[in-house]
């Protein structure tokens, strides 16, 4: 009793914690693709969710929980239950921050300034150690709330080893893998030491079943196993043998949550947020964008854009508004901390240049208001989502299923979303800042109705696979 | 009369000139695989080097010339005729220091910082047309001065667009593209414009024959034919089908010119610093590096290394040298004096941290000397080679044949030089500071007589392709 059939592990869990004023722990449910997954299997089977404590908040809520267990601790987890790990912060500093965002991340979204970093010394062996710790608290806390022959959805390159952990101890588990993040090509992935870069990939293979949100991604983990593994890829039927198993390697196409999203923009403070940023604008035009400050999404080479945009085409001074919401993201890297500086240094430049009294040509917030987000995917006549690479880009999805009246959208060919809503868009090339501000301009002077449909079309697109859909696949690919 | 048979286009031509202290020009003939190669050709048929002015006295060379033929002003240029272009500056500096050494440079051997670098906007379209503008001006003097049915051999990125200008107008010529650099994977390549790309691509396949250092840089060729111009790449026969035509595509793995290399270092001036060296270093075990200071030659991960080695292995202090010679370059280019800062700061770390009264861990010398250099490759124990990416290097390849009492190799997997020398060299991922500690250590222990053999394995591999035989293949595969 008391084993889950279904599982699931990601660094961060469905619920998050703080201190109140009077010091008592507040807890928050989140949303995303994984939360609405897994709560539709919920009703089905028993579910128990993985997660690390990511605060001290979390800490204290997961050490006041019998083993962990949020559900048992009286909190509302959304009717899975949860298990919160309590990994020691230096072992979760070096697994999560260094490794994981420091290091994974930027090799699979090819961010390195590669004259100067990575460098591999004694350094990064500790905290590499600490990666397999943080993943075999992982691979435990999954092995003791696991039925027999349960399946475990495993998420994202946080956790890369832990399907191989469970597969020696538990032959009996179904494991899946998924990564939201694209996947380095070979010439890319071989930056890293020879046999991290092989055990990352053997740990991944441990699992029966890999996720990747676009082919390119899944492309270029295959063509890894190749390169590093000598492993035997069948192309036509997309599996991997290795150590004598058969692992099949699939795309999953995470899909906006319509139906929640549209009951969450129907809410007051997003139709509040929506006047008061249609009183602000008044009736300009809407260029729209939201962002982490993540080296990724390419904040700086999109208000490039827009400035050349507006030096070319005079004729939209003080007939537009580029709104770009940029929120705080990963201060703890040097890289971020000087990203964030040059995006307000060009915002600066940009309404120097060009702002008059009646007219600030850039908006730039970069305080995190989610209901504004919101409010600002309903009014923008034009989405720009512009990443050098980018596993999905929820954003891009999002936005049109929520606009009011149809928004052009100019996106990136290196954003995995590109594969579903291509035909659609405007496509760029994310480092070419002059066919950026084309496109600004060809989505500025669409006409209503190409827009509408092309907005249609786009919405139809993002929604194609829900989230309940996404995850449950993943599962049925277990059998 | 006075057309060539045999043509040769390079951005740096076999003479350069300077000015004495008379204000009259001195000239200086150069050397390298192409010197050597198209003098032994000039032996049997009428050859013209078609090369830019590349400073203020070549351009005083060159206007004095008629039509810049050197050859014909009365300077010595080695027995070919020598075309000397003088290209506008500004053209010159955008073609060459712009486009070329800052942009495709940087593509091919995956050196930019991507967060923050390239950005493609309208200056770079300015920079693009002056870089078809050189590749024309080449174009011209190649066109100008062949015979009917020439071969025309054309060297490098820097003029990728030349092979198709020549196609169009003289489909009698018989045209070989070599590329000395390695070549961008199919990820990386496409961040530049995508119609640039295109224009790259097909501009190399106006030829008939295609060269490269190495076949990882060929395939890499091959597949951004495939992805972005739809090419048929037919990949048993190493051919590409464009536009109607079938164009080859080969690798020439460049040697070491060893008598040359000999002779050079037979001489007394080598001697007297080979003595000078011994001197100054006494019995220690020599660590030897010599590059230009480029971002990609690695030389800060690799000082990275030696100390990382002495802290792991405090029994060679005292015992051994690291020489460590890093010529300028580029002092242009703004990352380029910021890598050469990181450079002298990590050495001064490392002598402060390790030297003492009667030893010095680190010698740097940032001057260029040629004989100093060739007298270092003679003492050298181990030679250290450790590029994040290089076309072939040949400092691998001629340290070997110099050494006097057999070196040991630290070779990085990432130079084209590994596939020929990676048997009997101890390779390392360049970004693993830590695995090319242990390999320095291991080649500092290496037994003489394990050193001498290996040594005499890489001599004889580092010479199985003369630059004469080198040249000489490219020819024949014209017909």
């Amino acid at each position: 009793m008391d084993k889950a059939q279904i599982l699931v592990a990601s660094n961060r869990g469905p619920v998050s914690f703080s201190i109140d004023d009077d010091g008592g722990l507040r807890h928050r449910r989140g949303g995303g693709g994984l939360v609405s997954g897994l709560s539709s299997a919920a009703a089905q089977a028993d579910t128990l969710w993985v997660c690390a404590a990511l605060s001290d908040a979390d800490r204290q809520a997961a050490a006041r929980a019998p083993e962990g267990r949020l559900d048992r601790a009286g909190f509302d987890v959304g009717g899975t239950s949860v298990r919160m790990l309590d990994i020691p912060p230096a072992t979760f500093a070096n697994a999560y921050t260094s490794v994981a965002n420091s290091t994974l991340w930027f090799v699979h979204h090819m961010l390195y300034d590669t004259p100067n970093k990575p460098g591999f010394g004694a350094g990064f062996r500790a905290e590499w150690a600490d990666y397999r710790a943080y993943n075999a608290a992982f691979a435990e806390g999954l092995l003791t709330g696991s039925a027999d022959n349960a399946r475990v959805a495993v998420q994202d390159y946080h956790l890369a080893l832990v399907p191989r952990m469970l597969r020696g101890r538990r032959p009996d588990l179904r494991i899946s893998h998924f990564s939201h993040t694209p996947w380095a090509p070979p010439e890319y992935f071989r930056m890293l030491p020879a046999d991290i870069g092989r055990e990352l990939l053997e740990g991944m293979l441990g699992a029966d079943h890999l996720g990747f949100l676009s082919r390119r991604w899944a492309d270029a983990f295959l063509r890894c196993c190749e390169t590093f593994l000598r492993a035997d890829v069948d192309w036509a039927k997309r599996t991997v043998e290795y150590g004598s198993r058969v692992i099949g390697v699939a795309v999953h196409p995470l899909g906006a949550d319509a139906d929640g999203l549209r009951e969450r923009a129907a809410a007051d403070d997003v139709a509040e947020r929506r006047a008061a940023l249609r009183e602000r604008v008044g009736d300009r035009r809407l260029i729209v964008r939201v962002d982490r400050t993540e080296l990724s999404k390419n904040i700086v080479r999109g208000l490039d854009a827009y400035r050349e945009m507006l030096r070319d085409h005079p004729e939209w001074h003080g007939r537009v508004t580029h709104l770009a919401f940029a929120y705080p993201s990963r201060g703890d890297v040097p890289e971020y901390r000087e990203y964030t500086e040059s995006v307000l240094r060009v915002a600066k430049e940009i309404n120097e240049e060009f702002g008059t009294d009646s007219w600030t040509p850039l908006i730039l917030e970069v305080n995190d208001d989610y209901p504004r987000s919101l409010a600002a995917y309903r009014l923008a006549d034009v989405l720009l989502v512009n990443p050098i690479r980018d596993g999905m880009n929820l954003v891009a999805k999002e936005g049109p299923v929520l606009s009011d009246d149809g928004c052009a959208l100019v996106l990136s060919t290196e954003a995995g979303a590109a594969d579903e809503l291509g035909a659609h868009a405007l496509l760029v090339n994310p480092y070419d800042v002059s066919e950026t501000a084309r496109a600004l301009h060809t989505a500025l002077e669409m006409p209503d109705a190409e827009r509408r449909e092309r907005g249609a079309h786009l919405a139809e697109k993002a929604t194609a696979v829900s989230p309940q859909r996404w995850f449950g696949d993943q599962l049925r690919a277990l059998g």
